[in-house]
């Protein structure tokens, strides 16, 4: 492995992208997916300044159970006129416990006099009291040099004196940051030349995408010097985002070969990158280099034929290392590959069955058309394969019909009750439920009316419900995505549904849900 | 002006992104919006080819005045083993009345033997046969070297020859082409200087996004000697698109003063960026450099300070330059600053009012702390501040009860039918709306309600509607944060609504949603 450092930022800076907002749960949650993906250190949040950042690092601290990575808490300098020691946000960095520190610091001369209101010195002063006094307590200390690159152009020997002083006081990294992102390659690679020529410091480089340019510009400066490299999953990030680490360390790895992370893990890289958009909730980007959905994609019917013959004319490089998949071969393996492997784990073997294989891959690629994703929602793959294979059989009861109101008057809270007929073992049954929701209610209602044949659902609970409409442009007449998690107690499995009305997509979902619940508990299909 | 090339392929190589489909008049609408944009020429599609682009330039020849921008019609260079004056593909060009014909040619060679199944000398003479007999016939002829850069790695001669044969035939530019899109900037650079020197030939480029370099690899080019640079709007275009061809532009002509446009036309940008995502119905990118609706918007608490002293310190050009605007963001991470400026955006001068201020602070943060988020909620929090500064005045209306029964029986699509009770214009009315959601439903109830006391209602549509479930570890007992966008036909708004019922919420943001369009429509608050 390359010792070049891959410093993740989306949790800190990422998050500061418009319409994005992340409960500690989202950050434990993708911190989870960046350790999976490799990077070498993630940078948490800001504890001290912001109450659920200091959340984040004190739950981590229990919760989180980090492979590779290192987590590292972001933090300014003191406060001017001040001493570190004595400086409550400074201590905050030392009691979120993570080992690295990030502090950003001012660079650029305006920004000391005019945004700081103080002088030159006392800016150094700064730094070399805050990075020696974190460094004194055990603390790795990187520095992000704010503003770094205009600053340089302002006054190139100010800059650089920031970066000595940050060295000389213990920090391991100085990061340059084009904090305004109005840089272009050849302005970074000149400015972290002269940095890496010109002090004794690693190095690293923190991107904006003002002018297009993050991605280049990171890569400009590893190839100017610069060994510590950040930047966010999916680009996230205030403005137009910062660099998008996926597709700097595809470009390093798989264009330079630079082994940043291990093949097998940049192989997930697209899965991880798409995770991460459910929680984040901000819509994956189907043009993102290397993992969006049309990445791959091949629409020219220029090139149709000739793909056939030779994928490795018309693709930049092989989908696969990103775990991405080229869109035009219909047929591909993969696809039916993958249903082989899965058909495998549920204990059926489909090897010899290409009939069957083929049947499976187009049910499944005609509802990913509508909207469905089963790699989000394994359980109703798993039913799905089972009626395929089967040929039915997993049908527990027959519903009849539900409603569900929603009502409030006044200015009461909302309240939902549901009525659900179904027709199990050999009943009819009308339950009700009610809920502080629809899909609650109807959830109450139905493992209600189910109770009397299958007392086995008495212990399932809904864990998780998320709801994703699909083509925006059309609002309510959209599409609807629910991918629903029910629990049992001891595991949980995700189902989905898909319909224009976002009620009648969740009950798909909890019918699925249930239903998956009676095969795991071992209920004998009819 | 710079006599560099700004050549538009958004017509021909950007419709050939996924899911854009562009009829004859879209295409004659958005060669307007190019045209008033200021670009040297529009290519407008393969005629012959495509029937719908030979249409395009029979109609452009008599409804398209173009007062900028002269058109091109694209094509391929003669097929194997024919003569160019007798193909019919190559009449087609002559037949499209275009002054400019843009042929692709291949240069790797082994497109040329494993594509085309010809020899390097037959592929020579299509390029000089064909170039020469449309020459010949008047027509200004530039190239496009398919594949070039991966050409050029595999037999640098071959590519430069067909350069040769293309500039000694009478072609007056060949752009080389990244048609895979795998190359990186030093890369770019190196080929393209190569090629300058090498040749005699104005050398052009077009670059496709797979590493998230095209705007570098593009700069790079002319960086190196190119002097004709090909891109689309929004970057569309095949796989992760094309180069993006308004950042390209504005970092040219404002980061390295090469005159490209007139600035007062470059001042439409962001307008026409936009005008143009509407013909497409591709969904503007809010982080697209320049000209997204984030590209100039701030969230950080620690900037809006600042920003107010010198706003210049905290962005990396003006603005106005493209015709964008900077916002500020209100978030939990914001404070006293970012809201002084967000009240003067709407006309208030709060600086004086530390009381009010405060007041307004401590009741974003309170929200912020059950779920909202008013950086994705303009208008709702324009209703907050209006109230607050205003001391109330904002209740068009008052609800006395809503109702929405969602139902499904048998195998049947669910139907929503909603009952909303309402104090309006002193009347009480009750009316009823059906939909294919709960939300579509309520939302048709409250604008039949409110139409009587409020006709300017009649115009208003629910465009987005976006669901997040927040603290996901409750299931549907989380609380749910529902965000719509209301558009008049003219302009749009963001509203929130956040409750534990995934009704309430969306009703809270309904209601946002008209009453801000009251406001807008001028309705004198009470």
């Amino acid at each position: 492995m390359s010792d070049l450092h891959v410093y993740d930022t989306t949790l800190r800076d990422g998050a500061q992208q418009e319409g994005l907002n992340l409960s500690v749960s989202d950050k434990l949650a993708i911190a989870m997916h960046l350790d999976e993906l490799g990077v070498g250190f993630i940078e948490g949040g800001w504890p001290g300044a912001n109450p659920k950042d200091t959340e984040f690092f004190a739950r981590a601290a229990t919760e989180l159970r980090l492979r590779n990575a290192t987590l590292a808490a972001f933090g300014a300098t003191r406060r001017v006129g001040g001493r570190a020691a004595d400086d409550p946000l400074v201590r905050a960095l030392l009691d979120s416990q993570a080992p690295v520190v990030t502090l950003v610091a001012k660079s650029h001369v305006r920004h000391v006099e005019s945004a700081l209101r103080t002088t030159r010195d006392e800016n150094l002063a700064m730094v070399r009291d805050t990075v020696s006094f974190l460094a004194g307590e055990g603390r790795r200390v990187f520095l992000d040099a704010e503003h770094f690159f205009d600053g340089y152009a302002a006054d190139r020997d100010y800059t650089l004196e920031v970066v000595r002083a940050a060295m000389e006081s213990g920090a391991e990294v100085v990061a340059l940051c084009d904090t305004n992102g109005g840089m272009l390659p050849d302005q970074v690679a000149e400015v972290v030349a002269d940095a890496v020529t010109s002090t004794s410091a690693r190095v690293g480089i923190h991107c904006h995408n003002d002018t297009g340019c993050a991605v280049a510009n990171s890569m400009a400066a590893v190839d100017a010097g610069a060994t510590h490299v950040q930047g966010t999953i999916n680009g996230y990030g205030e403005r137009t985002g910062n660099a998008d680490l996926l597709t700097v360390v595809s470009n390093l790895q798989i264009k330079r070969g630079l082994p940043l992370v291990e093949s097998d893990r940049l192989r997930e890289a697209t899965r991880i990158a798409h995770s991460i958009s459910e929680i984040t909730n901000v819509p994956p980007y189907s043009r993102q280099p290397y993992v969006g959905a049309s990445a791959f994609a091949h629409k020219a019917g220029l090139h149709a034929s000739a793909i056939k013959v030779d994928p490795d004319l018309y693709q930049h490089t092989d989908p696969q290392h990103v775990g991405n998949d080229m869109r035009m071969l219909v047929s591909d393996m993969a696809g039916r590959a993958s249903i082989e492997l899965k058909g495998r784990e549920l204990g059926y073997d489909l090897s010899g069955d290409n009939e069957l294989l083929t049947r499976v891959l187009a049910r499944v690629k005609a509802l990913e058309l509508r909207g469905y994703t089963f790699d989000a929602a394994d359980a109703s793959f798993e039913l799905l394969l089972r009626r395929e294979v089967e040929g039915g059989g997993y049908d527990f009861f027959d519903v009849e019909s539900w409603r569900v109101i929603t009502d409030a008057r006044g200015g009461e809270d909302a309240l939902s009750e549901a009525t659900v007929k179904v027709l199990a073992g050999g009943e009819r049954v009308v339950a009700t439920g009610e809920g502080n929701g629809p899909v609650n209610a109807l959830d109450h209602a139905l493992r209600r009316a189910l109770a009397p044949a299958y007392p086995e659902l008495d212990k399932l609970e809904l864990i998780d419900f998320r709801v994703r409409i699909l083509d925006a442009a059309h609002g309510t007449d959209a599409v609807t995505r629910v991918l629903i998690e029910t629990s049992d107690g001891s595991t949980s499995w995700e189902t989905i549904g898909v319909a224009g009305n976002i009620i009648e997509a969740s009950w798909q979902a909890l019918v699925d849900g249930v239903t998956y619940g009676l095969v795991r508990a071992g209920v004998p299909v009819r």
